[in-house]
């Protein structure tokens, strides 16, 4: 199984961290890097990263980061909910490509739901850049009011 | 959206915290409780779950409680890794009908995947007692050795 192997620093995710990739951001603080995904399995697919961590996966992250992970999540989460108000909302997380991990850096994916509404496949279909700056733009301002 | 809504304490899980109802349990402290979903969408399908939180999505959480259920999903994936070697690991948590939720006590699903094998439908097909018995077995062991 590949769950534990190198850390790739020219990963997509490690270049936006250190600012060498564009993203459509949506939080930053010192420990954790939330963005739109550009091939979004439903409207407001969002990720959440951890930025200290080399962590290919869950099982590579220590507690305190992960918790810090988490909180971001949980609130972006909310944020979705609150701006978005889909029907549901999926947070799922990926280790390996068999269970569908595409980037090697640890990543928790937020997807709202709409009731009778299928999900698009990872990773498969690129958003409209105009979409996804009109929906950041709702976003962060939800996140600073 | 019903993600805001009343707490049942008569959902299943709520029951098996009293130990009103049984379950395949495979880690328990005064916080979180691990125990093998009865129907897998695959070999070694396990819920984690908050004991005392009365919370029934991701939104009705603290964060310490959020915290500890997600040290506790970290190290049960590992354990899951270790004992069953899976291609990968999908770790996901519903929030709401549309988004798959079935039972209204937050949980989060560790699902180990193999190579080129689909997952079953959610809560679609039980397991056999004496798989689900055997599976315990050896993840107690694993977690206890």
């Amino acid at each position: 199984m590949s769950l534990h192997g190198e850390y790739d620093p020219q990963n997509i995710f490690a270049q936006i961290i250190r600012g060498e990739a564009p993203c459509y951001k949506l939080y930053e603080d010192d420990d954790v890097l939330a963005f739109l995904d550009l091939f979004p399995q439903a409207f407001g697919h969002t990720l959440v990263i951890p930025k200290r961590a080399a962590a290919r996966n869950l099982l590579e992250i220590d507690a305190d980061a992960l918790c810090k992970l988490m909180r971001v999540t949980q609130r972006l989460t909310q944020v979705l909910v609150d701006e978005l108000q889909p029907d549901g909302v999926q947070v799922a997380q990926f280790n390996g490509a068999p269970a569908g991990q595409t980037v090697f850096h640890l990543h928790m994916h937020i997807i709202p739901r709409l009731a009778g509404q299928g999900l698009g496949i990872h990773a498969a279909n690129q958003a409209e850049p105009a979409e996804l700056e009109e929906l950041q733009a709702r976003l962060v301002k939800r996140i600073s009011g």
